[in-house]
């Protein structure tokens, strides 16, 4: 009962504030004699950091990971890698205007009831700068589940969104503008939307997409650690997600059995995939896919009404440098949280016969 | 890593094939010295048996429950509660059409494939009777957890749905109709549906809601702990649920953050509640409340194309008797697993100072 | 954190009191397609169980197992293995004396001071009548560790002792004698020493020593699940044990490292066996073996000073069939704790490459 | 299932290698609000480092703890604390000599066989060294423990041992000596022994008695979890140990039930504490005790016949500076361990009523 670790055999534990040292974890269970290329694990942090483009934040940090154990000549040694990601300029940033009162929609309420006092630089540990760590572990995942593609997308921002199913999509172009967004005309518009949202001082939300190609038949492990359930956790963790659907997901609610049913080839696929590459808990061999839906940023550069740590009313606005939407830079760790997953219940399934 | 055993301090581990001899728990980490009335678990399993009415299917099962353990005096020794239901007339039944084949949208192919057997007999393990001990453990955690109200109901069949929050909403309608639907008229229309849909061969699928009023604030576990990040889990864990959103949910995605921020009071409620009573993945003392898709039941009264043990064409049809519609049926389930979720972080949460 | 759960991929859940309707457990994450014989595991319940010879307690208890799921035809499925044991004669019994006292050395008073209150029928939850429930499941994973042979045997009874090394001992005479000591002259005193004090009203402690031949190497898991620590955590959760060591263990803090020390033969083999099988928490291939210590029965039929359940002092004495020495009975318990963490430990092994 | 995570709710997760970039770990599950003089830690790890006197090895090493998160203000935040310890000149080193050869009695060999490659700088994962993160995570545990005494000292050194009880003994002369044997005339023999044991370029093994004095009635978590079979478990982690047992242990199985129960007192004290302070798994309040036994160090300056990585015959000898005996640096590796078993179980106690 580790509430900082994630995963049963290929596990990640992860620690740090946003304003402090710095952030860091431990992968274990991760097996040995694995090529890591430590230049792809960055390019992914590289994918989620501030400042990367014009629709995110515009803060600066460099999220450079070190590995301090783990690797030896290249490879895996299948003993726990531990790396940090410093965090750059701590100390210099003025926090009093959180520090005596809780922001709207943010943890600083409820984790100072929780633990009778908190970090308030910047959220401290609830803070999504956690996230780095899971990209990083994720991303080796990723290396070494090398025969499956995980690709995660924007599918909707605010109320735009892309209305093509995920087969229709070119995924070679969702790196290939800012939103990440694999249809090109949609991810325009996504963007300009963005882009007014910031100019109002506001914030909006969207959907993720995350699609995983060639998982082998047979993984998940009824009937609590159904493979859906697992990735559910996994995307709920996140910050700011509000819910997961896969395959036909809250539609399918609405479709009847005999249009819902996946009728089975003799080759063992299906006609049809409401399942989303998932039967009972456990991997058919068709594309897994789902939905993330993330709330709009609670921080906003608006005055919003709030209580101070004595309960008086009070005046709070952003400050500082925050994005307007959350997606683009949360599509790398949804792909990570993905990979940790599967990679995961490979590993266990490994011990099922 | 027990894949069937759910929770971290108050845990639930089942065993049990639809159509063995029986099916069963333990229920570890109880506190002792709680007054358990047996009577309400009945009470409970008879809203999840079949045969309770004329929309759920016809089988006549008792599902009474065993107590073998870990009472004494009528009150919880803190010592694990061993529980066994036994299944009815098991050996009766003629199982050689799915023997041979596997029913479409089903398990059955995936657990053949992924464990090289499977005990064909009604599903087996992939069964949603297995679902009634959850039930079990679920209603005595709502009884140790006297103070807090969880409540379930469903809010959609198919394309009709009641069109109003849950804070609109009479809880003591919910048992007063067969779809426990807290809206009268609502629920007629529901009922209405399932008929005709049953009446097709057909099924249809849809949407559960539940809240859970005075959960104490400071409850959840960050950063992969957390409170909506567990109740996802055990509700993706039912069988044929595909989606589960909290507060906002995905309609919260269109929002901005500017309508979407949730103001504090100065007595730590808040104005709006789009959080759904998690901030963080912590408890802020609001309702919590989320939406629990289930997918139309796969086993239908019409031909199905499908594949046999050898991999040739063949064309399968539903036998006996099954419900047309999962979620009446599925209220209480959805109860107990949020029953579980509260009490086990309840009790992990006094070890936190 | 499950205390009624041992292992990780490969768990055992168990219930039960001594005097309650039944004892039972679930075993999961069992491997698919195993041939099981129900007999051999009521072979092996019949070793431990009561009344089996003069040396034993003279209760009567049949301890028949009944599977209630996981296997299909003779074959384990992968599911949950559930399985009871009917507690004979349960409600018969009177345990005045021991309702309103505490006997000493056992676990009357911690359990009521640590939960409030107690099952004080026969001791409950703390009796040994629960480690049935192990050997059930020791000897489902003894079959499937079908290459490997796990072997304990009373090395010590008192002050009598074998002086030999396993490796001159014919495991073949175990079973010869009701003390399960495989020197049939050192079996017929410690024999002799086990009805003197019986006839004295007394009780004596003594050791069991188990071999494992045959587990491949690079078995464990470093750094906290050194193979070693699992098996000790292991043999010092049964009833009265008080110690563990393997290999050379407390006479081994005596020698030189260059005596102790084992060198590599150019197969692997090592010449001398100090390491007991184990390097580094990882088996080595050559023999496991290790001693467990376990002291008098804490039931004497004497009377002893003690207190009641107001603090006053009372005397008490055992009432009833007890147990002179515990070894003979314990071997197999020892044998099947042995099974479960190796072939847990082989499970886990599969996952980490 | 991470191998590399002790504990249940206070958990400690460690990487590194000795010839690595560093050391260190994340503790988990702190409670919050508890002031941490890291002082105190480093005082600690001074008492485990090399080079501390002239009976160990004479390496120099800082073991300079750094806090990386988790503390806020001086207090603990509840969130994970982050801790590196930098190895010092980790590059300089030649290990040609045991990269080609395995060496006798240490997990070279098995290392290599288990996981395909190892790190052979040193020992790697193996070595010891990671044994410096464990008195970090335990010296923050000793500090939340304030009341209760946790404390460990050198009983044996070869055939050399205190012939008294822990109730006779001054536990403020432990670090009067080099040895850490509170008696000063045993402490001056078991010195001279290890110098004469250097000079003969050898090593001898030996004994730590660990006594925890005020823990509070009820801690421990039966059937599988019982208070002792952890602490077993946390010793028999630690490099070099070969043995556990407590309160009677071993001897106590020479006696009669008789002379071994332990007579409650009304106050609920026992006249005697055979039991150590531990019936049925679970803490009477009575000191707790327990002895573990460590092997002689295998590395030794003498040359030893063993095997390269062709499986030919070679021969080998240690280099550079190692100890001549394990237990004067590993009392404080004691300390810790114990002190995270207990505060661990403290905290599951608050989740048991």
């Amino acid at each position: 009962m580790s509430s900082n670790t994630f995963g049963n055999i290929f596990t990640l534990t992860t620690f740090g504030e946003s304003h402090g040292d710095s952030i860091g974890g431990i992968i274990d269970g991760c097996p040995s004699g694995k090529k890591i290329n430590i230049d792809l694990v960055q390019n992914d942090l590289n994918r989620r950091k501030p400042g990367q483009s014009k629709i995110v934040t515009q803060r600066k940090e460099d999220d450079k990971v070190e590995i301090l154990s783990g690797l030896f000549e290249g490879k895996t040694t299948g003993t726990p890698i531990g790396f940090v990601i410093k965090n750059k300029d701590h100390k210099s940033t003025d926090y009093s205007h959180i520090k005596e009162s809780y922001r709207p929609s943010h943890a600083d309420y409820v984790y100072e009831k929780k633990y009778g006092n908190r970090d308030y630089r910047g959220g401290g540990r609830s803070s999504a700068r956690e996230t780095a760590c899971r990209v990083v572990a994720g991303s080796i995942a990723k290396q070494i589940l090398s025969n499956i593609q995980i690709n995660a997308y924007v599918s909707k921002v605010g109320s735009i969104s892309i209305n093509k199913p995920h087969t229709e999509l070119d995924f070679n172009n969702i790196e290939k503008n800012n939103v990440r967004c694999p249809d090109s005309s949609t991810a325009k518009e996504m963007e300009e939307l963005i882009m007014k949202v910031r100019k109002d001082g506001d914030t909006v939300g969207g959907v993720i997409t995350c699609v995983i190609k060639n998982t082998p038949l047979g993984i998940g492990e009824p009937v609590f650690k159904k493979l859906h359930s697992e990735l559910g956790a996994a995307m709920l963790s996140i910050n700011a997600v509000k819910g997961f659907e896969y395959g036909s997901g809250f539609d399918g609610t609405k479709m009847r059995g005999s249009q819902h049913n996946d009728i089975i080839n003799p080759d063992g696929t299906t006609k049809t995939n409401n399942s989303g590459g998932i039967q009972g808990g456990i991997s058919n061999g068709m594309d897994i896919y789902f939905n993330v839906a993330f709330k709009p940023v609670a921080t906003i550069m608006k005055n919003q009404e709030s209580i101070d740590s004595e309960g008086k009313k009070t005046s709070i606005k952003g400050r500082g440098r925050h994005d307007p939407c959350v997606v683009p830079r949360a599509v790398p760790i949804v792909e990570a949280m993905a990979a940790l997953v599967i990679l995961d219940y490979i590993l266990i399934n490994k011990s099922r016969k």
